[in-house]
């Protein structure tokens, strides 16, 4: 029983066909609650004030209360004195004037002569520095209208004004059911074919922040029955059900089949990507949302379906997130099926802001949590040029990105080292790296894309690593080498060494997975296998693609690889062993005019801090004797 | 014992310094929490995956598994035949993908002979639609980096990198002290000379909102010793105390002599406005922070200083408000001793962004409540002009300025019941009213400030209301007058109206407080005492303002005057009698352009509504028969 059949509605008209069959039913339900605990909860009516404020005429300032005719004809020539009790009161702000009183006088203004008496050099106006009785907020004028998300200035404006209790919306219960018979809780032991669950968890949070309050129930199993019977129960006694996974074109599928059972299934699939397989139903007059299991999926479906929604059930306004133009380092194609939304990190690079697209897969979260915003693509438009100008919808503070150092080019460990050290050393400043090998860094560097780049390139013909390369691309004078470590590059294998791999003549003997093109380590073993005259051709799985050392090590700690290029540290990370193949020297490539940017000084300065040299001991396997230092390249 | 030398430092120097003096104390802890209610908690040290995910090498797609070797040679031409358990097994999306199988291809791709056979078009390369294993997360890469505040897509991706406990900083605890023994909790019986206590309620929420864990104490009567016993006890057990009130030159203001006695007071006075009598000190390690009383002052003194603090160690970064320019529709000036916060309700009219500044009093709760944002006016700067163009640090989105009506001109109670109903009959408009009388608003609409202005002018030769002065003012054809209401004018008295007033002409022989010039209802006791000839320097009390129905009221109902001119349905709210004098017509003018806004149109709908009538009729005093009919005004 596969589902191949789903729609492909646009985004927009899927949401409106849902609203429209929700809208004979959803109702919002008020309740009372204490103003002191009101904070982000949403007004269930217009407040009015049931006190003035001030409570009465009160003083402005500290000084005296004076009566105003006492005072006629004082001046600077004409010193008049006032006699406490008769003439004037001392008062501090806030005291209430009361009758004779009329008015006050500060209390800079006042010479004291003795306690008694007071000498004033001018008249005081009626009324002056008398703060009336409801300056501030009038008995019966409104505080707040209805539909309003409390803030803390509203908590005390509200209690001034004589408001202990309001009236405030329900926050709407919002059940949320993960599906699928291989998942695991977080920390149970993982099994092979086991998925740990984690998306309802970030549902339970997204609800949260929206104003709802979430219900997480655990994993239903893939049955019919017991989907239904859950199903059943949670919309009689919830506003809102999400149902995590199990939507799409599986053959144990099950929830459009019981949603179809329960009610109505408003909608199945959407022109989105990724998202597709989304499911809008009403059952038993409450939303019920299938959403797909992968988790950029699942947070796409939920922004776009799950969240409005809960908006018009909480009262929450949507966040307008700001959209800034940016320029693409890559081209992007997209299919006219489908709005796609690309992650992107954004940074400032020569007053430019520019966007490189993340990892586009549906199953790619770490792209989400890496993200600065997304560039979204229409159904109508098959992509954008690299150097393009695109929109970016940012999900990070547009000061954030612009203190951020961009770093694009070789992956290393001692990246995310640096990326965690750096904003603790130099409050405000961020890193962001994204790894598409030495000469990917090397073209960004041209292209104005990228602050920094680092490198581990070697010449063969001078045995000289990063300098030549550098001048060849560069020429001389507009570029600075900032030294990096030394590192052992190795072949990664199974802990134990199964298959016996001494060095690279080995490897026409096993499943090897290689790195990409461009990345050094890549350069680095075509390098060694010509000076022993070995084809690459007879290598299974040189054309076996691998982004990162860490991503290497994993295919060979997962069993898919026997053995794979990489560096100690990543080896020494995964448990494997690790056969040295040579030492090298990565180092960043940085553009002469960035030296002096506080967020790239930030970068040089944590190269050479001793928290730095302690963690890179910890990794293992580097050395860093001229780390930070910088070698200007010259003609 | 007055303090009456504080300082004037500018607001950075005074922050520097505090944060210079508290350097060697500030420090975090950390504690450990379980990733499913780390929401918002803010990591203590970086976080490294535990687990790879995919935690196997994984269909990425519904279909079959097959041994890509098995598959060589298969083409358009040359359908190939698979036998289940032999060439393939079938898969869904997430299924591990174990040797020897080493492909997938797409349910859509298959064609199923039988149940036991697959016949495929096309050869799979190897690892084509398998996810491989860490394709998302690798095991020990950093997920996320020390000092990261935690979102939703954050907790799913570390429960999926085998995570489910973090280190995280502490929430830091921070005691609020109100002071002050006037102070009323909120609830009390309201008694003269008490002031509600809502402050520390505001501080509490915004505490919170930083990352911080409020704790907030009873008031402290205006006792030396008491206020230093309890401060003593919270720097012991608390990371930041606030003390709320008594930090200025009042006779009881002991705040700054404990501090001095119990630590450093490193700040007493900064030259900002309001919020000048700030005390920063460090006592027992720990900052403490003297807020100044006024809700304006508090607010400003809360966040230059308080928060900041809080910041750094809670690990919250601030949000960036968008800074925005803006016309300026009325003059400011301001002294060059202070750096000055102007709240602005700001609008789009014409396509130009106007910044209407509200009520400067550091009393002011409600012009914060009001505000759309802050005009900063730096210290160096004597104000600026009308018309010029400033920067506004905005406080609400600008799409929700974008699509609210601007209202300015007369005030009426039925501005607020528009004000709440409009945002829920459509959803998204907002209104936004000022009050600065007919004359003002007609003004604003003349100088493109405004969209519509309430008007009640009264051509005194023809006895028409408000459409003489606008072809006066604006020719023919280029307004509207959208009719709203007719109301009762008249007297507002005490209950029992003890003096005995029975028209304008016995307002000499009472207190009276009168409405701002260009108001329409102080121009309509100025047509009336003309009409018996009667001279206006003869009322006491005639030079004293008030800006709106519902402050005059509050001045009667406070007994400072004894007579007030207001329309009857402030009487009704305020409880007092109601002397009647006359009817007039209160209508709105708005500039024929506008009407076709969406956010125009709902004002005019609005007050065809139904709900809106009844609104009108519970309020009294008022008739609606033309209501929302639009007179276009020809030449």
């Amino acid at each position: 029983m596969r589902n191949l059949y789903l729609t492909n509605l646009p985004v927009e008209e899927a949401l409106e066909r849902f609203q429209t069959a929700l809208k004979p039913y959803l109702t919002t339900e008020n309740e009372e609650i204490d103003v002191v605990q009101s904070l982000d909860r949403v007004t269930g009516e217009a407040v009015f004030a049931r006190c003035n404020s001030p409570l009465y005429d009160c003083a402005a300032m500290d000084g005296v209360a004076v009566i105003s005719d006492h005072t006629r004809g004082a001046g600077e020539t004409n010193l008049l004195t006032l006699k406490e009790g008769v003439d004037f009161i001392a008062v501090d702000t806030g005291d209430p004037i009361r009758p004779p009183y009329d008015a006050v006088i500060m209390a800079e203004e006042i010479q004291e002569t003795d306690s008694k008496d007071a000498l004033i050099r001018s008249a005081a106006a009626a009324w002056q520095h008398v703060r009336p009785v409801g300056e501030d907020i009038v008995q019966g004028e409104m505080i707040l209208p209805g539909g309003h998300r409390i803030r803390p200035i509203d908590i005390g404006v509200l209690l001034s004004g004589g408001i202990t209790r309001i009236s405030a919306r329900k926050r709407p219960n919002v059940a949320i059911f993960p599906t699928g018979t291989e998942m695991l809780e977080p920390g149970e032991e993982m099994t092979e074919g086991g998925i740990i669950e984690s998306n309802s968890r970030m549902f339970e949070a997204l609800v949260q922040q929206g104003g709802g309050s979430p219900t997480r129930f655990p994993s239903i199993p893939d049955n019919y029955e017991m989907i239904k019977t859950r199903l059943r129960d949670a919309i009689k006694d919830f506003d809102m059900v999400l149902v995590s996974a199990g939507t799409s074109a599986g053959r144990e599928d099950y929830t459009v089949h019981v949603l179809r059972e329960l009610g109505e299934v408003v909608v199945h699939g959407v022109a989105m990507k990724p998202g597709k397989p989304v499911i809008l139903a009403v059952a038993g007059g409450k939303p019920v949302i299938g959403i797909p299991g992968y988790p950029v999926s699942a947070y796409l479906a939920y922004e776009n379906f799950a969240a409005p929604v809960l908006r018009s059930l909480s009262g929450y306004t949507a966040d307008n997130a700001p959209v800034v133009r940016a320029s693409l380092t890559r081209r992007l194609v997209s299919s006219l099926k489908y709005r796609e939304y690309v992650r992107v990190k954004t940074g400032r690079v020569g007053g430019r802001l520019v966007a490189s697209p993340l990892s586009r897969g549906a199953g790619a979260a770490m792209s989400l949590v890496r993200a600065d915003g997304f560039c979204v693509i229409e159904q109508d438009s098959e992509g954008a040029e690299a150097c393009s100008e695109v929109n970016v919808v940012l999900c990070r503070g547009l000061g954030d990105i612009d203190r951020t150092a961009v770093v694009i080019g070789s992956h290393d460990l001692i990246l995310d080292v640096i990326a965690d050290l750096m904003p603790n050393l130099f409050p405000g400043t961020h890193l962001s790296s994204t790894h598409v090998g030495s000469m990917g860094g090397l073209m960004a560097l041209k292209n104005g894309e990228a602050h920094i780049a680092p490198i581990h390139l070697l010449d063969e013909k001078t045995g000289i690593y990063n300098i030549p390369i550098i001048k060849k691309l560069f020429g001389g004078g507009r570029m600075t080498l900032i030294k990096g470590v030394g590192r052992v590059q190795g072949i990664l294998v199974k802990k134990g060494n199964p298959l016996g791999i001494t060095g690279i003549a080995d490897l026409n003997r096993c499943r090897y997975v290689n790195r990409q093109r461009g990345s050094g380590t890549r350069l680095l073993l075509d390098y060694k296998l010509k000076t022993i005259g070995m084809d690459p051709s007879g290598i299974k799985g040189y054309d076996r693609e691998a982004a990162t050392h860490m991503a290497v090590a994993a295919a060979v700690q997962g069993g898919s690889a026997d053995a794979g290029m990489g560096v100690l540290s990543a080896a020494k990370a995964m448990d494997l062993d690790f056969v040295p193949v040579g030492e090298e020297e990565y180092d960043f490539a940085v553009p002469v005019e960035f030296l002096e940017l506080p967020h790239i000084r930030s970068f040089i300065e944590t190269l050479k801090n001793g928290d730095f040299l302690l963690k890179l001991d910890a990794l293992g396997g580097y050395t860093a004797e001229r780390c930070g230092e910088a070698v200007f390249i010259d003609r």
